[in-house]
This record gives C-alpha cells, structure tokens and sequence, in this order.
C-alpha cells in the first residue's frame, strides 16, 4: 500500500506538511508520495483531465488523495472510489469523474464521516487525509461512506481541447490524448498552426512544437525554450486540431 | 518518533537535501515531514508567531528543527526545549519564544555541543540537524546541552497585529488569533476596514474579506482572488482590529 | 542504502512524483532525498559543477539519480559510475564528469539496458529510476551495463569561473573552489571588485561579498539582501580572481 497526493495546495505552501502529519499519525508505516500540489487550482475540469492522465503512472492497489476545492465549506459533497483497483479519495466536484469514466470497472462511495473538529477552508487536512488514511489501512468504508452508483458533477471520459498545465520548463499541456493522432496533424492554438516533431532535439533552438508528451498527451513544447512564454499561451485556453 | 522541519532554507533549493542527508545518516528510521521551508526570511518574529500557530498541529513525542537565523555566524546561541511534550531545536534569536511563552509547561536547554567541521553559514545542517537527530534517538541532553530557565530572546505570547504570511493563493496570515472575536468585528489593513465571511463560497468571486484560517488565526483572503496583490498586502505590515 | 536525486525536473512539477511513483516499485524499502530539481536547466556543465560540490554531502554506499539532460531523445547514451563509493547514473552528457575526475577512485558502466516502454522525453522516469533501483537493490550490473573506462562526454576537474546557481536569497554560487584562496582576494564580476566576509553578520545590512560558502564554493553573497538582483548577476556569467 501507498499513499499519493494530488493537490493545488501549493508545493512550497504550509498546507502540506500539515495533512502528511495526519496520515503520519494514522497511517505510520504507509509511504508517501507527492504527485502535484501545483494542479489548476481555480479549474477543476482542467485538474481533472491532468489527474486522468497521471494515473496509469500511480501503483495499482495504492490511494490518491485529490484535492482542488475551491467550493470547500459550501454545499459539495465528499467521495471516494476505486477505478481499476486505484483508490481515490477527494471532492464530489467532478475531479474524480474524467479518470471514473475512463477506467474499466469503477465503484463508487458518499463519505458520510465527518471529524471531530472540521475546518471550514481545509478538508484535505480534516477529512480527506484520515479518510485516506483508513483505505490505506484497509478500515474502508467501514461505516465511513455508502455505496453510491455515481458522482455528483460529472465531466465524462472525453477529451477536453484546452491547455490544463502548464510545466517549469513553459511547455503546455492540452487535454487531448495523442494516441492514434497521425504525426502530420497539425495542433491550432492562439491562430498558430503547430508541427509534430519526435523529440525536442529534432527541432531548432527555440522552435515550438507539438508531440506526444510522457503522460501521452498533446504538449506544445519548445525547444531550449519557454513556449508558453513564446506564443502567450494560458491555462484553459482552446486548442483546436487542424487538417 | 517523527521530525519535523520549519526553516526559511527554500523547498526548492539545495539546502533541504543536505540537511536530511545527515538526518539520514544518525536517525535512519524516523521519518521527516516538511511542516514549512518558505517561513518569513528576515523576520525572526514573524516566523516565531507562525511557528506558533502550526505548534498544534504537530504531533506530541516528536521534534521540530526550526531555524530562520538571518543573524548565523554571529553570537547568538543554540537552544532545544520541550514545550507541552514537544522537542524543538534552534537558535537563540526568539524563534521559538512564541510557542514556548504559550505552552503550559516548557523546558529548556542551551545546546553546548559544537560539530568537529561547523560552517559560518549552514548550522541547520551542521548543528541543528545533528542535535534533531540525538533528540529523535532519546540521547538528549547526554553532555550536548545545559538546563537553563529562559531563552536568550523573548518576544513573548500575545498576539502580534501583522501580516505574518502571504500563501501561495495570496491569502494574508496575521499574528492575530481569531478564537474569541466577534464576527462582525472589521480587520484593518491599508485604511480598509475588512468583513468577517464564515467561508469562501460565502463571498462573491473576487471580494476579500477576513475569515478564521485553519490554524486559528485572522486571515485576509479572496474568492477565486490574489487578496494580497488586489489589496497591496506585505509581510510585515500592520493590521488592526475595528469597531 | 540509499537513493539520492539530482535534477532539473522542478520541485513543484509533475516529475518527481512519478519518477518516485517506479522508486517505490522497484526499490520499495530504500529512503529517497530530494538533493535538488532546479539544476540549471539548459547548462549541464554548471550543474556538473554544482553536482560535484555536492557530491561529499552525500553518503558514501548511497546511490544519486543526476538527470539534466537537454538532448533527451538524441543520441547520447547511459552511464553509471561509482566515484569513491558513491554510485551515480544518468545521461552521458557531462553531467557526471566533473566529479568523477576529481574522485580519486571511479569506475564506470554504460548503460546498455532499455525498458519495454521508453518515452523519448522523461527518461528519468522510464530508464534512470530502474536503473537507481537496480543499483539500489544490489542488482547491477548484472547483464545491464557494460564496463568502460572513460565517459563520452569530459568537462575535466578544474574549476568554472562562471555563476552555476542562484539560491533563492539571491546568492550566486560560482564554480571556483575557496579552499587556499588567500581571504585578501578580490573576486571580479561584472567590473566590481568583491572583498571577502567570513560570515553575513560581519557586513553592513545590504552590502556584497565573497565568502566560502558551505558546500566549499565562492558565493557572492548580499547581507539581508539580494545580491544577484544588486548586481544583476545572472548564470553562466563570467567570475574572476583579482589581485
């Protein structure tokens, strides 16, 4: 068993080293493993779609704690599911629901549990973390959560024509999936037609490109250089597929 | 056992590897949580007062190597304490005065005990990490450290009516403890006399407003906003308490 | 055992958790440190440097994960090596050769081993963390790697008269060792003339200087300031030695 986090809680911020003592406390001996605390924190689609993408990279058998919540302490509720044996506990605000509709067999459960003392700002410390903690111990649901058929927002398994991250390096990822695209479509984003290439250094210093990125999806990337920078792209803008 | 760390050394940067190294290598199996690597670098006070109110969400038993010491190299000394069954570590520059002033029971020790190679500018890996690691062994004090009644800076446990911390969402942390206050009591920041709002979602998108954060303090925050930047929020600042 | 990493791959990116995600499966029980992911990303030669001036910080027994690696795809090869009993793998770029020339015992491998699924971009994840974890658990080379005697690409041992990091106070490491550098020594960057401190303290609030900085290195250094803002320092620019 392990422990992931995939959060917008910032990886430098004072949030995270609270919930790790939580699941220190209630989960000792289980490791724990940083995915993101970077996701788009006011875009729970475009968190969702990246989330999607980086889970056949978790272990089966391991849980996820997903956190971005920008309607935490308003009306949304908590969920936690099991998509092809990857447990995922988080929001019931549609983050789950892209990786949900795209695994094979998933089930579904309401976390009806609530602690003792619940912050209004910071469930991913109060609630999710011991929820998290309890799967990673195998005390689930465990009179912690009902069984449910379906989430509360659902985006659906499709693909989503946007960018939803952008790196440290200012490459951009799209939530569009690569495989099957033939290399010589060309990528439409900001009125600029983009060219596949292989590699970054199949490319000119400081050209941009599109290629099937390491979570196999579209990135436009640039070579020895910033492309996000270079063609003024920014988080949840459109792109398009040209001929 | 556990450690946990609280410094200005950077999550990012190359001081925090090093330090966990030599954690590594004298206390190999207790395992180390980053509480905070981004406290206020050149405010031994407002740090202390931060420290202070993440002391509870550590867990008793453990020990916190705290160090934000802008004054390294110089005179000031090296200090542990055992606040309310806490260990921390760290230097004599106020840091820890905060939470040892609020604690119900508080010891202290003045740590003698000097490395064979101790650099002018890296003592949280030359000198703290090493006396972390003899507290998480229990070999402490053991000949490293003398009693003593009180610390060489004190700033003391009331409140502290600043701006203390700016997170990564640009919500403003005081110094200010929010148990006991009014809710319609107004915050006062750069001639703007702030609401209460229960929570977030409670506010239109955009509106700034104050809120008990999940540390128990008065926070100056926005919805789905930069609350710092749109009110011109800086570390250090004065912040007041209203009609 | 233990596994180090070295990278350019960004602290708070969506790296490291999956390259973390292969540790865990393949070399389960072994502590993995963060040494750094801001290399310098486009100069492997100054994080060849800075590599080596860390490279005594690290256990002796342990094994480090060094990619900076911009030619990712092309055409350079794999390499381990063992310097005076400190085991590294990573790209045959240079990375690795400043270290292994000033080690006084080093052997070296090349990596001729290739998993089912390589990505052309994030060989961190598909090739080195294997490779690390085979190493960690004993098993290499085990029909991996072949014996060499030389890497492919040599930058020597000598010291780098060039800024080869920036921390986040805005100190500049240089790539010149301090160790019998006389203290009256002027160090030359952008047309100033720098005087030597043994310590921050020792100057005025918001003046420059050279000193010895932890790791061995010169660091022009601000106190209580931004020294590379002051100066407009910038990586790769040029450091000498005045009179």
């Amino acid at each position: 068993m392990s422990i992931f986090l995939f959060t917008d809680f910032g990886a430098s911020d004072i949030y995270i080293g609270q919930l790790k003592a939580v699941l220190l406390q209630q989960a000792r001996e289980v490791p724990v493993i940083d995915l993101l605390h970077e996701a788009p924190a006011f875009s729970v689609q475009a968190s969702a779609h990246l989330l999607a993408a980086l889970a056949p990279q978790i272990p089966p058998g391991s849980v996820t704690l997903a956190v971005v919540d920008p309607g935490v302490g308003g009306t949304r509720g908590a969920v936690a599911l099991n998509a092809d044996g990857r447990w995922f506990a988080g929001p019931d605000n549609g983050l789950l629901s892209v990786l949900a509709a795209r695994a094979r067999v998933c089930a579904y459960w309401r976390i009806i549990w609530r602690p003792e003392q619940l912050s209004e700002s910071f469930h991913g410390r109060d609630l999710f973390a011991p929820i998290t903690a309890a799967i990673a111990r195998g005390e689930f649901p465990a009179g912690k959560a009902a069984s449910t058929t379906r989430l509360g927002v659902e985006f659906g398994g499709t693909d989503l024509g946007e960018i939803i991250y952008v790196d440290h390096y200012g490459n951009a990822f799209t939530g569009l999936r690569a495989q099957g695209l033939p290399r010589d479509t060309h990528i439409v984003v900001g009125g600029k037609w983009l060219d596949h290439a292989r590699v970054f250094s199949e490319v000119s210093t400081g050209d941009v490109f599109w290629y099937e990125n390491s979570l196999g999806l579209v990135e436009i990337a640039g070579n020895a250089c910033n492309a996000a920078e270079k063609l003024g792209l920014k988080l949840g803008q459109q792109v398009g597929i040209g001929a």
